[in-house]
């Protein structure tokens, strides 16, 4: 299934996507729901695939970024948040702040949960996750250097692009990543090469902090990672998925 | 004013506190509200005095207590975000998570929002605020220094007691700030010794995330940070606003 939520003209709404179309739900798709009329899916304006109440990221998660960013393989996922102010839609525009320097994108697989998940164990992690949608941390990558907390960098209005939608039939552990510039392919991983496994990151993070149904969890970006300017396109692609595209103004 | 929050058996309701009594209103109170009915302060069941989509704090904002770190004095504020999960009330339970080390009280003064607040000006900041409160921004000091991040050490469930109530009519220019632990001061600051003023600081996490009413700004703790053991009693006391209480578990 493809969870969607969708702009309605005087209402967003939760709603389920086909190849054509979109049937509504009566409800959150957290617990019981009735499905209700059917609008086509072209021309929809989709929304972020959730509200969450927090998003959480893993920073280095990737073998290939860790090198390239300079970092040692953690023992442990080092986890930041971005504020709810950052969602974006797929279709949506990613505004380049004034005077931040280098602005970045950073494709990645996000997780939105489904159950409230308090310390659980790996195994039983991925029975808490609604599904998966595509997502973009982007980051301003001279104040992520200048503050050392990475909280500004990342936390713009507008910084976290996430969708078109949660899909929730597909399994995490093998899949293509790929992120476009202006249609040129910039970085392309599995999802297999994670240093940390999605089981893994949510389990970890539900130690710490508990995890609300909607909440959004980043898994981390692949090699590859480099800067956009206003005019651009950018693309996040995930095989069984979709795909999440942006402008840059 | 002092905006409360309060449990009255079966629901949460904003309320406006005076020395016996509590005042219940009939809608949030950060557009026009009505008062209701009247109910004990004492005995009643005070939450944390907002419900905010995001919790921003600053770093480093105390001359003394950046010594103290081993800081260099910043040029901007450094900003991190603790996730909503971390909300406590006075009187909660501080609950010491499995495992971490030391944890220690950080006791700030903390800004309630009251409008919508994106860009603006220092000069405008303290139009957009509804009050004042008292924050504990507990922190897991040893997985601190190993993530580098903060946002594990700072972010387990309980982390951030907020309270007792917003306080409306206070100036947060030079309030003398005070921690005790079992009764014993440990912090002692006054307000005007913030490197960032509050409405320096508003405007600052403004001009990067919109914040939205009842959202929480954390000011910084003076120097005297200083661990807790299971069984102490921890109170936040700042003047002309009151006392946040906490009891480590």
């Amino acid at each position: 299934m493809r969870v969607v939520r969708v702009f309605t003209g005087d209402d967003v709404r939760y709603g389920l996507a086909d190849e054509g179309s979109i049937t509504l739900i009566s409800d959150e798709p957290f617990a019981a729901w009735e499905t209700e009329e059917t609008i086509a899916l072209h021309g929809a304006r989709l929304m972020p695939p959730s509200m969450p109440t927090k998003i959480v990221c893993v920073g280095i998660n990737y073998k290939a970024h860790a090198a390239e960013m300079g970092h040692k393989l953690p023992k442990e996922p080092v986890i930041f948040l971005k504020p709810p102010t950052t969602m974006n839609a797929t279709g949506g525009e990613i505004h380049l702040p004034p005077g931040v320097g280098r602005v970045d994108y950073e494709g990645e697989l996000a997780v939105i949960m489904g159950r409230r998940a308090h310390r659980v164990p790996v195994g039983d992690a991925l029975s808490h996750v609604l599904g998966y949608t595509c997502a973009n941390d982007v980051t301003a990558r001279d104040l992520q250097k200048l503050d050392g907390q990475w909280t500004r960098a990342k936390g713009f209005d507008g910084f976290c692009p996430l969708g078109p939608w949660a899909e929730t039939d597909v399994d995490p552990s093998d899949l293509l990543l790929e992120t476009y510039l202006n249609g040129e392919c910039v970085q392309t991983t599995r999802t297999s090469d994670m240093i940390f496994s999605v089981p893994e990151v949510v389990s970890f993070v539900s130690h710490v902090m508990t995890l609300l149904p909607g909440d959004a969890v980043l898994t981390g970006t692949p090699s590859g990672i480099g800067p956009m300017a206003a005019g651009d396109v950018v693309e996040v692609r995930i095989e069984g998925i979709g795909s999440l595209i942006n402008r840059v103004v």
